[in-house]
């Protein structure tokens, strides 16, 4: 019997990753990069259960059992553990394991959360069989969900594409220590929208959009080449830069998919132009907008230019109830901040009522994945007899 | 002294015009293709005065008088006439023209009324001066307003980029009698946003879109092709589908700027999906939308087709005061059509609440520009000492 707890972390693209070459390896057709966000705000937690004195594989994901065997892709990254086993310590016939998941951050916030699930499942499950090399894990985790293989590396990850399972992994650029200022404000949009889903997207996507392979093809190694530079000089005016041409363009081919996909709604949208109001003010690059396969927005930012952008954006987003929008995570005092005469304007007309933000998780980048625990404790979210404890 | 009253229709494309190759004579970066439209429901209409009592050229625009030495693409156009006025009745230096131009639908409607508006100038300034060339008052338009050279032929109008100021000229691909089933609804959106105007967007583009280069250079004149062909078998079916895909791509490209531009909003975009709900419910394409420079949508579709279009628009946008969405133009029995179960479940639950359309202009395919009068009758729009009636 071997017991294992592990946490992983969610990562928040600047280069998109959309399309792919290979759908059964999700071989993607591009590189991306991405920020790997702080696990004290956002993380997946796993614990994986091995013996035979379980009858069978059984996993749960938020106190809700999943049904292992029609889940192709948790098939994949199992038996391509079991096979990997054979050099280690072995996966005997006669024994089972046992998965609980569960995320630190609410599954409704439209945050993707497979790309910290995957990770976290594929490290722990590696972990568990004493598979140790990271370039295994990354592409493992990348059969499960293609961005979970940049969520087992800390600080900014580029995802290569590469062209086969061993060379489509992710590489880090630079670790969270070497560029600490960097902040990332979540602003989790109240929407009730059923959106299509990234994998059904970007199928219909590489379909449809003539855009799509001209992006792949000629732009996005300018943008992940340029972006690289940008880091490893700390050019947050650049990094900016490219980050919001990039989230464009990925909603620019996302439009032009027949029938269009569309992500970004009004919200989304006015937080877009609040930023280049900001930055247009200030006459520099105080922050980037960068928006996934949904209407939130991910803000990239410096951390002195944070209390500055929270006041902003709770001007603009009243609550019904009068108190103001909550922020999670990383605290700062506002209260001595003063915003411009002008861009208090520019906020008072384009004012916001109604709710139409949750809430902002303020956080920063973090670590990779790490094991909590590899006997029965509180970490752990198994009980003995391979069930749930809740 | 001489008078003469002109008017000239507004016209929608359906292959998009946007960004030039050579910003004075405005000559485009790629084909583009429109409907024109009846004017009965939208038009431009000019009257110009042309008179050695009149001390100056002076102009009037919906009642308010607009300087035209401020402006040069209306000194541009007046100048060109005045050169090719030499070799027909001639332009003495002691004649001065009077001009005062008025659309029939509101301008606050935000629906291109420069294309009619230039159309209508050209055309009656030419006729004035016995120019009577179409491709000569088609090319003197496109200098006014680019997409006004299209406003000089009725039915559908292809106008061919070129690349020079003779070759980038509007042709007629059929008249309005040979597609006679062709309907268009213009659906006003309440939006009190300044957009981006289309000339400043266009160059912007221009400037920063990677995406819009292989746009028109790869993907525009399969379109135009494509969509000729189907105009040519009268084949709905696929020329919804360009029209849909083409503004869809002109919408990608104005995403791909830096900074986006934005013209669709979330009103527009509850249309893209009723439209490729209701033709996915049938099977085949009922409709097809079209968007330019901002958020009112325009509906393609084939006659038979409009009730239950107006039935389901109507169902989803709901007036604040309890009445129904208005209808002008072309008037429809719609008491007797039922709208499918599903149909009614999708809206309803879609539904939007409180005056987010103004109106909807039903309308059809119409001739081009046409004279109406050459003498002071009721028709004209100056009095007889050259100022405006009203």
């Amino acid at each position: 019997m071997k017991i294992i707890t592990a946490q992983a972390p969610v990562n928040i693209a600047v280069i998109k990753y959309w399309g792919k070459k290979d759908e059964n390896l999700i071989i993607p057709l591009n590189d991306s990069i991405s920020g790997t966000l702080s696990m004290e705000h956002l993380c997946a937690t796993t614990s994986i259960a091995f013996s035979n004195e379980f009858d069978s594989n059984r996993m749960w994901l938020n106190n809700v059992e999943v049904k292992i065997e029609d889940n192709k892709r948790l098939v994949r990254c199992i038996e391509n553990v079991r096979k990997l086993a054979e050099s280690t310590i072995g996966w005997p016939s006669d024994h089972h394991i046992r998965i609980c998941s569960k995320n630190n951050f609410p599954t409704a916030a439209g945050l993707a959360s497979s790309a910290a699930g995957y990770a976290c499942l594929c490290y722990a499950l590696c972990k568990l069989f004493e598979i140790n090399d990271p370039k295994i894990i990354s592409s493992l985790a990348r059969l499960g969900s293609g961005s979970a293989c940049r969520s087992i590396y800390g600080g900014i990850v580029r995802w290569i594409a590469g062209y086969d399972h061993q060379t489509s992994i992710a590489r880090q650029v630079i670790t969270e220590n070497e560029w600490p200022e960097i902040r990332i404000l979540v602003c989790v949009v109240n929407d009730h929208r059923k959106d299509t889903s990234s994998t059904f997207g970007m199928q219909l996507s590489c379909q449809t959009s003539p855009l799509i392979k001209y992006r792949a093809e000629h732009v996005v190694l300018e943008h992940c080449d340029q972006i690289t530079k940008a880091i490893m000089e700390r050019n947050f005016e650049k990094f900016a830069e490219i980050t919001m041409k990039d989230s464009n363009q990925f909603h620019a081919i996302c439009q032009d998919t027949y029938p269009p996909i569309r992500y970004m709604n009004d919200i989304s949208w006015s937080i877009v132009n609040l930023i280049h109001f900001i930055n247009n003010l200030f006459g520099y690059n105080v922050a980037c907008y960068t928006f996934d396969a949904g209407p939130n927005a991910c803000i990239y930012c410096l951390d002195n230019n944070v209390p500055i952008l929270i006041k902003s954006i709770r001007r603009m987003f009243q609550k019904s109830d009068g108190t103001e929008l909550a922020i999670n995570g990383i605290t700062y005092q506002t209260d001595q901040i003063n915003i411009d005469q002008k861009l208090c304007d520019y906020i008072d007309i384009r004012k916001r009522m109604g709710d139409d933000l949750k809430y902002i998780i303020s956080t920063r980048l973090g670590s990779g994945p790490k094991i909590l625990s590899n006997q029965y404790d509180s970490n752990c979210l198994l009980s003995a007899n391979g069930l749930p404890k809740n």
